[in-house]
């Protein structure tokens, strides 16, 4: 039996979980099948049998259901890869994987186009409200009351105006799961609200803007010359807060296919609101190495025309 | 199709690779089926293909093949379920979750026997080289020179004389993947080693010993009243000095099939030889919150004779 038998076989069985939770071997390879239109192509595969009625519902909690996305929706966001497979969930409108160490997301990935960013009048992001997420154990679930009064904003990782197509993807991007605490005045309400506005106008310009956003935790050297990693932890629940945040940006050109990176890293604090964004750009390496993440790994980077504005 | 007869179909598959790289759902929900001869029952579900010829070299380079442990050790190991799935490796001996954002394992489990500590004329742990792990993206790979002049001895989480059936199962024990920090003169040359020892010792009264071992990243308060984590890191690659080691045991008792647990987080500093074992005693669920991780899982609290020595 081949590699690539094996890896269909993976494939039946693995298309009832996904939009619940998602695999560590088989998706990293099954993303780009996927894209690609799979079932047409596995029914033509030899002595395979297809488990064409297998529904994502035989496993997933009616609860869960709601609110999961379509396996066609996760395929579409995830379709350059996932930069890690720890805890996966599925919502309405992005994927992120939840570090239960630090009740914050690992990362956050949503699929951007000019439809879903624009005003829309049946989505009004004040119906939304912070809620818990029911989906993650309760011993690693944030929770409204550990930001309460802890100086930090309830900063969203994919960003509640990104997702106006309909009332729920708003109101998904509004549990805690999708939330890292944030210094609100001239940083989340600032800088960092210029480069989410700043993704947003890609979708101008790009047919399709894949963009990833998560922590980190980024050492520093002390008066002892040694490297420390330090982070604040606030509520019962010790929610941390990270050093930095990160957004790994790729955006497709509907004209010539082309692909170009952008790789930002602001630090968690005010910043002046004059500063360019260009100053936040970083070689994609560097967060790579700082999440212990793998960013768009189903494209080579020689794929890209640019990274950073520079010919790759 | 029922859920069981989805689990089934997962099984198919991911026994084809779960000695390489082990899935997030299924393996979760495999490992009893596993251990209870999961090929016979398979065999006898109706209307179900057994690929009985699909084998764990059609996805395993020849390297890793040599030093995958069997499907059926794997799950002997893990019998009581996976703390976490986050980047599992299988070794010859132990089974372990890397976390690539630290550079060192998230946890790391053994199932030790009398025979598999039993000294060993054969074996010799100064024949075993520390190496770094190929199997980890060298961009979260420790090496060896992150440890050099640190100050800190390269800590084996599953311990070296717990492995010593094979010359292989010693060495493997040696990879840096298995390795955190740790205080050499006072902890891990002393009162870490009184565990290990401890940990062995519950072999001569116990048929199988079940231990999972891990770093911990604990917060403590400040002058300013916030709380933070803190920790040091090594090295060109960033390696994490944890604050505190954990191990969490698990043995069963040949003559009644009882099972008896015992947790204890130790920090990772010098501590005084004289200090009694159970100074560092802990419940289960403090390990559980603070690592973001869920042991023994696949066994109820109510089913375990003892935690810590008292009657659960």
């Amino acid at each position: 039996m081949s590699r690539s038998q094996v890896r269909n076989i993976l494939a039946i069985g693995t298309t009832a979980i996904s939009a619940f939770c998602l695999g560590s071997y088989a998706e990293r390879h099954l993303t780009s099948y996927h894209s690609t239109g799979g079932q047409e192509k596995l029914s033509r595969l030899p002595g395979l049998p297809v488990f064409g009625t297998v529904s994502a519902a035989a496993l997933i909690p009616a609860n869960e259901l709601n609110r999961a996305a379509t396996p066609s929706r996760i395929s579409q966001i995830m379709k350059y890869g996932f930069p890690g497979l720890d805890n996966v969930r599925s919502q309405s409108d992005y994927v992120l994987s939840y570090d239960r160490r630090t009740r914050v997301p690992h990362w956050v990935f949503e699929h951007l186009t000019a439809q879903s960013v624009d005003k829309n009048s049946d989505v009004d992001r004040a119906k939304s409200n912070f809620k818990p997420d029911d989906s993650i154990h309760p011993y690693f679930r944030a929770q409204n009351t550990d930001y309460l009064r802890s100086g930090y904003d309830r900063g969203h990782m994919a960003a509640a105006g990104n997702h106006r197509l309909h009332q729920k993807h708003c109101d998904d991007t509004f549990l805690l799961s999708n939330m890292a605490p944030q210094v609100g005045q001239g940083f989340n309400r600032d800088a960092w609200n210029t480069l989410e506005l700043h993704v947003r106008k890609l979708t101008r310009i790009y047919a399709n803007v894949y963009v990833c956003t998560g922590p980190l935790y980024l050492p520093h050297k002390e008066d002892d010359g040694k490297t420390y990693v330090k982070y604040e932890v606030i509520g019962a629940n010790a929610v941390a807060v990270p050093t930095h945040f990160y957004k790994v940006i790729v955006s497709e050109a509907a004209a010539d296919n082309k692909l170009h990176m952008e790789v930002y890293v602001m630090p968690n604090r005010v910043i002046s609101n004059d500063t360019p964004l260009q100053v936040f750009q970083v070689p994609p390496e560097t967060v790579e190495r700082a999440a212990g993440l793998l960013f768009f790994d189903q494209l080579n980077r020689s794929q890209l025309a640019t990274i950073n504005g520079k010919k790759v």
